[in-house]
């Protein structure tokens, strides 16, 4: 198994920062050209009549840039970052020129009823730019292995 | 604005089906490699061993053909297709070979209180895959325009 943290090697409360991953208009561009080809996410200039009033990444952008720092954070959970799912607000847009760093804020840690080698951490992970602006507010619960 | 349907046009119960796009190993490797680098997600020989026992996509790339395939709908809103959040499980991996397609089911129509000219859609988005195995169940708020 992948090494890292069990269930036992994590608390409550304690919290995972790490960042930094800048933002271009090339990679807003690129990844919504494959996932989500809307204006607003393609075109600077014709992004400035829409609700976004300029380019802004795809929601979903934020979403995987998120998920690459959780990766590449401290948290390194045994078995691998595997999530069984969650919830997100995307409080503004990412922008071309924003600077992405998140905070990972363990809220629960709960073994499992039926398979007693197993257990769930339920984690907020915000995502902020570099002016502190909060991109993404996501809540998830992620496998975690016991001892 | 951009042209489309908008908070009158549409009711709740009403259905959108759409698809389909096919996912190859290089896809879940292209994606893995930028967003979420961990070996079940890279690497076929070496995915065996893991909780996914196979190469599996990440769920952020389930999440974004997701959104590909919403885009490419009929669904078509006035303004485009914004998110304000949502939640979304997996109830299992998406694998190299399957086939996405979704079901947008319109749940609930919300005006907006302190905007008059918004309102909000939730819908129910479910994507499953050729064998009709449901692979994300997203919950979603959209912007919708009145007239």
């Amino acid at each position: 198994m992948i090494d890292g943290r069990r269930f036992e090697d994590i608390a409550v409360g304690q919290v995972f920062e790490h960042g930094e991953i800048a933002v271009t208009e090339e990679n807003v561009v690129a990844f919504a050209r494959q996932f989500d080809p809307q204006v607003f996410h393609l075109d600077a200039e014709a992004a400035k009549d829409t609700f976004f009033a300029g380019l802004a990444a795809s929601g979903w952008h934020t979403a995987a840039l998120t998920m690459r720092l959780i990766v590449d954070s401290g948290l390194r959970l045994a078995g691998g970052i595997i999530g069984a799912g969650g919830s997100l607000t995307w409080p503004r847009p990412t922008r071309p020129g924003d600077v992405l760093s998140i905070r990972i804020e363990v809220l629960e840690l709960r073994p499992s009823r039926s398979k007693p080698e197993r257990g769930t951490l339920k984690a907020r992970v915000t995502t902020r730019n570099q002016h502190g602006d909060e991109l993404q507010i996501m809540t998830c619960d992620l496998l975690v292995w016991r001892r």
